[in-house]
């Protein structure tokens, strides 16, 4: 599928070159490579060797474009094109190039390749606007390795202070700032990573639509009104581990069944909440049992729940609820219930002034767009924390991601970022 | 709890001393101190170090009682007592020292040290009957390392061959047929195992009762009728994965939320099907998420199934509604099932002579006993295919097993094998 409008019907601007979905395609499928599973889609995990290889070469095309380039303390990568005022608040674009395990080639990715060909476009039409447009990498927008998402966009919002960055450890018990130390980021500098508001005049992201509305819609672009944010809990069921034969039906603790109920009821609470206009979601994407023997009742069992809602207190309600009936459901079946939150994050709307933009670049360009919400969340959700916030969506097929099956035509991106360069030069000009 | 009778009330009987509780907790005791997790229960897995080292522990305490000692090409271990015509038919007594991950130190372990105390008790008597007693240390009835439980017993049934031997894999694909060649066991006989009917005159198990049964009713003695026997099948649920904020619930195919739901109708149809006198279990004890992401919808979900029930036809039944309504389930989700049967063993009764001689056994030594089902499968299950068994059930704390609050009182166990070395000489001088 590819929904781009058709070139030669959109009416002509005299300002940019239209975005080549050829070189999109180029830079996309040369990060591909950077990948752990080949064959079994694609794995790029925060400051794994392959991960940071990818960095390279992005930093690469930063390079060839003429781009400035800086690397904070937490690793984000800022390639700068500079106004004619360079001391003006600058406006930022770019998404992130870590991946979930097994993911696709499109999600975070998308939006860096696009705001490298939006600079491009600028470059090509000559166009230097006042302020500096940065193209910026996030760094770890997915929990993949930390277990907390928007590493990069979080420690910038003020949101993760250098104690907190030695606290936060990995699989192997390793902590995210000595990670970053050992990698040579200037961690020494980590506390004054927060951006205060005014010293960035806008930020607007590119990324794949997740939720397959946009094909469904027929439409190549989407302009987000509210990112949704999640809560994220850890589940601890304590059941009565015991023989599988001996132990009658009756008699049983089982964490596992009493999981499995708790599943059930958050999907069935969080369906039955929604009203006309809103959206939840309830994911149980980890279960761990022990000790997860065939002949063995499990006797605890630790499962994530993930609650994203475009309404915090919408969001709040529906968690209290699902906790609540977890109780119960342990109360009923005699096993013991903990829960830890990792995080419960605000929902942040897009600004107006941004959209309204987006808005008109589309209609200037004649390219169909739609209003829409995210549903997952992004780096803007932290951005928006101390910038006004834009997000651009392109399609994805079959609403698919976070997995191999991910799809998104680069036409469509192609699109998408025209949108995006206009804007860019709109409020970089401004 | 102790529920041994009290010696000073039981009749005399001239035939044999008692057995001692002190003896036998200095045998379990020291056998648990070869134990891979000390301090978070008994983990004793076939043919790693420790077992191997449990059993040269088991030996050398054979060595002392005098016994002749024979290890076949499966690994099971034979502990001599010749009878007065060696050339008859012996009579077997024993069980498996192996166990589960984080189990017990009963579980097994208290029929072996109670054939080991029974043998003792006949010699202080100076008591040689005619037929030989075989103390038996079967190979690995724990299903722990290949997935498959009896393995000595299954192959002394002639329902494990070279062939099925050499294809039994371990976690790290190392097969059985190999792992018995490297300890040096006689694995080129290994298709000479199977035992043919009337080769053994009879075999009697003692093993912890796994139900609370025999504690809640106050008997330290359980006689088995019916050891129940298990189908263990595979199941794999394939759905969608996707992102966890990006899909709406109404486009989930979310094969964590299908197994849930297959794991509560599992319970449910077993629960449902029982009527009086009827036992059936079923059990969930491993279920793996895949990719396992707290942000992703698990794509797919493998588990397992496991069924018990001391009725085949029942079994067949149970199993049947249970996987037509997997089958519902996952056509009604729009996910993918498969199944693959591990196995699918009969239950066996008892045999009604020698339940017979364990109740006389009993009464003549004033022991509370009572009739009761085995929920569990045993080696027993296996030797009844060419052999009469008997069972005798002493109690468990609470019926907890494969766990490490497994408990059984040695004063139990010593009552158990009080009727157990009466019932070994009675079959062994007939």
């Amino acid at each position: 599928m590819n929904l781009a409008y058709e070139q030669a019907d959109a009416p002509e601007t005299d300002l940019l070159p239209k975005a080549s979905a050829a070189n999109i395609e180029r830079i996309l499928r040369n990060l591909n490579q950077f990948n752990d599973t080949p064959g079994e889609g694609t794995t790029r995990v925060l400051f794994t060797e392959t991960e940071v290889a990818g960095r390279g070469y992005i930093k690469q095309e930063m390079q060839e474009l003429g781009l400035s380039i800086r690397e904070d303390a937490a690793g984000n990568i800022f390639g700068t094109y500079e106004g004619t005022e360079p001391a003006l608040a600058p406006i930022w674009t770019g998404s992130h190039i870590d991946t979930v395990l097994h993911g696709g080639m499109f999600d975070g990715m998308s939006g860096v390749v696009a705001g490298l060909e939006a600079i491009r476009l600028l470059e090509e039409a000559d166009l230097r606007p006042r302020r500096s447009i940065a193209v910026v990498v996030y760094t770890s927008e997915e929990p993949t390795r930390f277990g907390l998402g928007c590493l990069g966009s979080r420690a910038l919002a003020g949101k993760l202070s250098a104690e907190d960055a030695k606290a936060l450890k990995d699989g192997e018990g390793k902590s995210l700032y000595d990670v970053l130390e050992s990698l040579h980021f200037p961690v020494e500098h980590f506390d004054e990573l927060p951006v205060n508001r005014g010293d960035v005049k806008a930020a607007v992201e590119l990324h794949i639509d997740q939720t397959g509305e946009l094909e469904r819609a027929g439409k190549p672009v989407g302009i987000v009104q509210t990112i949704c944010a999640p809560s994220v809990y850890a589940l601890k069921v304590t059941g009565r581990q015991s023989h599988a034969g001996g132990t009658s039906m009756e008699r049983r603790r089982d964490a596992l069944m009493a999981s499995a109920e708790m599943a059930l009821a958050a999907e069935a609470l969080t369906k039955a909440s929604l009203g006309p206009g809103d959206y939840a979601t309830a994911t149980i994407g980890r279960m761990e049992l022990v000790p997860g023997s065939v002949n063995v009742i499990p006797g605890e069992v630790e499962f994530s729940l993930d609650v994203r809602d475009s309404s915090y207190a919408h969001k709040k309600e529906l968690t209290q609820k699902i906790l609540s009936k977890f109780q119960e459901i342990a109360a009923r079946r005699q096993v013991g219930l903990s829960d830890k939150e990792y995080n419960d994050d605000h929902p942040m709307p897009c600004d107006a002034a941004i959209q309204g933009k987006l808005v008109e670049a589309a209609e200037e360009l004649g390219i169909p767009y739609m209003k829409t919400i995210s549903g997952a969340f992004h780096d803007s959700m932290l951005v928006g924390e101390f910038a006004p916030v834009g997000m651009i969506f392109v399609p994805s097929r079959d609403g698919i991601s976070h997995s191999p099956q991910e799809w998104t035509d680069f036409g469509d991106i192609a699109a998408g970022t025209d949108v995006l360069a206009r804007t860019l030069y709109a409020l970089a000009d401004d």
